[in-house]
């Protein structure tokens, strides 16, 4: 067993876990490298008494060493990162919901929803130009047409635009129209894509991989800042799970643990994360709870008629009542008595 | 129940599923398509000789239509069920926390721990006496001692006693001590455990197993419901994927999710569910936001010593400040304007 | 990093890690305990040739430290153990086959079968008295009943009896006609019942849980053979991935890692591996050519009418073609050339 | 596809459906159980219109009938294709072995690699150029220059060689260089890729995802063949399970089934599959028992030194063994006795 200090460590935490170690009935020994001290526990003891110094004080984690990722770390920047766009801040005080349509269908399908999502309260728009889709044979997106739609709905509302980037001959075009990049869920670790895009000068939200651990996805946004660019927002959509009522499974965990692991914002995705229209105020509210920077949330004018992810998209009442959820206390259900609570 | 031909199914082949569906209590209803033809079993008759049919020549796959469970569904029964323990309602406006330690330890151990977990505010008291373990060298629980000293520290604090029932032969002695009795999560497809509680007076609180979907968790609390046994409540633990930081992944919108399919009430378990101390307030706070009925928290006095579950237990002041955080209004984080969000 | 060395590792392999840590660039720090020397590269130098010193002479692995199982690895007992039921003996050089109904639903159906799976060379017989069932309206299994047919079937053909136990009740009533225990997947993690079974004098046939990981599966047969029961037999019979067209997916290569971590027999269930009739022919091959010490085959006089698994049992004639198929050469598809393959 | 109305569902919403299916432009058929009604959709129209229905109101669900694929089925093609690159023919009676370096290093590693693995039986030569790395911080592959190393082992050895491309800009390149590219695992669902390549004249091997099911894959493949590329060879090479002992998981019997649903050879990645040497061997014997038209094998001079993937590449005289063993008959083990099996 191998007990890794923190690097904050005082010598008497130190000796602390070597106590506990003896205790325990192992020996201890030390290995006092540059950075900080591990200590191994040598003969045979009783190994759950050091499992449990995990969370004795000064210790960082039993048995696992350092963590492969360096510039998203908060131990290289503990202070919060705050990702702005065009007036837009992510990461800072405000919840920020992004909405609109998976994709881009028509001028007025694009327009309607922009106004609409505006009046509720949404601070940027996306919508899909091109679209990764699983089978050939299904809706690719309007391509250029459709990032000159957005464009207009921007001029129209001054909501700032976030649309998907698939490949890395289409960074040029996209960067002439959109306020911010997003990478799929599918192409996180499309490292060909990562590397292009950590040299351009626009914010990127990268979406967690539907089987991706925090680890990979602290790891591809980590191509991001160290080719350049560090205005990176992640955005957790769900992973892929056995359960089949819902599209994925929102890990809304993870998103208090990347914000633990990492100073970037972490946005939320429940339109992905669940698939299903009726989980989305639920969801919503719990990310919020949880700690998330921000939403980003489908919204069509008849989710029965989209050309794409109807069944996860809110009709405009819809998405007013989401918004209005996120107004209301947490309490809304827990009636717990402040006073018991308080008097420990 | 549909039954898909294959294309290259022939007249005769189709002659024989329609009297096969006719044997097995339903009435056959035919659509012959361009390509295939499908055969809907109407009525209600015995569903695996459907299921079989799976193997007859020409068929390509059988798809069930209906949901299998019906005694919990809200189809059945569409008023939210309150299940009551002595005094304390599961289910009803209250968010009920139940807290205490992961195994019963001594007398010490567990009276401090009611006392502390009172004070703060907790209405029920948990600790393992029987415990499963996935070593056998590991700490398997006091058994009969710890029943003894539960009834102690439910005399001292009022507080309901639940404890963890692993086989049918313990089942008579744990009703004697405990007010309601729990199915851990890999006993949760235990079925001869499920059809003997069924029987028993006490309340059950049944634990999503750890890879079950959740039309598979529900089926298990049929078991329950269908032998006798109406007071269930369901507890949502995590679940296994391939996230390797936390001990499960939380499935919060699960409990959203199974209170659209039940009238059961659903608690969430924040300990289990993460693995770790520093989520469990967030994730305690998102599981009340999404709706759950109640909390179950794992609470020790010295975490870094405890025989089990000591990464996830919380000392008496890190239970404190998370009933403190219940108290919260959701947006802390977000600062969402009211103004814009009720202004669609 | 942290190398872990094998017991066995002489003075120059030690002496050889060091050095090749020393040009990775980091310092070496070794710990040299009681049974094994470990070795901790302090600094910092490239992470990825400490990670491939996992494969150099006398390192056991990188990182992680030791098995927590004991007594079913072959550290303790390096030669193979066979296990022996009336005469079959599982583990030895011949590959048991076990076949026979998910289910016992008749005299007529158990005898008809017996007779049939015999015929094409079976050696043992399966059949289901007590019936684990994800919905309680499920056929749950024909229970003593269907263990006096099993009895007559041993007597009609000489084939030894395998049958499933749920649990510590019925345990004393199916040792009086069963040769041999299956432990059901869904029961692996049922301690109480693997802490019974662990007393008795009949084999146990242990399956493994579909969402059980290696380590899991070991240390639930360390149960047994710590509580006293060393004749035990390994199943893999599938684990649960996202893959929807077969029930489960086959871990074939999981048979190969329990033979090296472990000296108990491990046969493979080729039927509940996939639940497709269609596979089971080529997963049957591939399991006896990756090592498999037996098979276990759902067979069923006419699948489409069985009362529970028809989709993945094989009638008489299919049965006897997947018989056959065993005795083909390995190259029925492969035309490697022998010379080539020789020449190097 | 069949849209499955609510029990609670309305006259007016059943014929609000049955007039968008006809929209979508296919014909209505109804079903009027006792407690629902089903409305499938009979024809070709456009299905997308009718998975978005999931949300019209009175709606349950939808369900999909037909498989998606089309042109890489059997439906379409029943005959087995055979993908000829330069001699080499996949998918012919031949099982066909390609074994190289993950990446190629230097010159002097690859030529003793090609030399050594001609010598051992192996037809073509891998060796990767750009490497997909989880993390910015480890070795990338050298590019050009391996390409130039790979030509000149070609003309030494006359191997043709296989190659991994990662994004579009780089397909011309490696297209002068290459006699297949390799599309990557955590590339299966990178369209833009997909269907730059329909566009060219070499045949490409396409790695299954590490979480894809089956149909997914053979959906990414459809991009190839409905972009105009007909020369596609499958490779399973794992998938992410809960399993920590192995890298990935074996999906063998996937092998058989892809080879059922689809006319396109399949080969099997043991190297990756199981990412450890020491079951190579195994599981590639089982792979060609199974039916696998080919195997890819990771093998370097020195596994120990290897810049990536060294725990799970053989050495020289490994890769001659796992040669050796495939023509070794598969009863090595079973020695199931002919006679009975033929009985019946």
């Amino acid at each position: 067993m191998i007990v890794n200090m923190s690097e904050k460590a005082t010598e008497e935490q130190i000796q602390h876990v070597v106590e506990r170690v003896r205790e325990a009935g192992y020996q201890p020994h030390l290995t006092r490298g540059t950075e900080r001290t591990i200590i191994a526990a040598v003969g045979s003891g009783r190994r759950h008494e050091i499992e449990a110094l995990q969370v004795a004080p000064g210790v960082d984690n039993v048995v696992a060493i350092a963590q492969p990722f360096k510039l998203v770390s908060r131990q290289v920047r503990p202070e919060r990162s705050v990702v702005r766009i065009d007036g837009v801040a992510i990461g800072g005080p405000e919840v920020v919901v992004i909405a609109g349509p998976c994709s881009v269908e028509s001028h007025e399908q694009l327009l309607d929803t922009a106004h609409a999502v505006k009046r509720a309260g949404a601070t940027m728009l996306r919508g899909g130009a091109y679209k990764p889709r699983t089978s050939p044979y299904d809706f690719q997106g309007l391509g250029l047409e459709a990032l000159k739609i957005l464009q207009q709905a921007r001029q129209e509302t001054g909501l700032p635009i976030v649309t998907e980037v698939m490949s890395t001959e289409d960074v040029d075009l996209i960067c002439e129209y959109a306020d911010m990049l997003q990478v799929g869920a599918r192409n996180m670790q499309n490292f060909a894509l990562l590397r292009r895009l950590a040299t351009i000068q626009k914010p990127i939200l990268l979406k967690r991989g539907p089987s991706a651990t925090v680890k990979e996805w602290l790891l591809a946004a980590e191509y991001l800042l160290s080719g350049g660019n560090h205005d990176v927002v992640l955005c957790e959509r769900g992973i892929k799970t056995f359960e089949t009522e819902m599209r994925n499974t929102m890990d809304l965990a993870a998103i208090a643990l990347a914000r633990d692991l990492s100073h970037l914002p972490v946005i939320a995705d429940p339109s992905h994360g669940t698939g299903k229209q009726s989980l989305i105020a639920a969801v919503s509210r719990a990310a919020v709870a949880i700690g998330a920077d921000g939403l980003i949330i489908e919204v069509h004018p008849c989710p029965e008629r989209a050309l794409s992810d109807g069944p996860q998209s809110l009709d405009f009442a819809g998405f007013a009542r989401v918004m209005e959820g996120l107004s209301e206390p947490l309490r809304r259900t827990a009636k717990i008595s402040l006073a018991t609570a308080q008097a420990i």
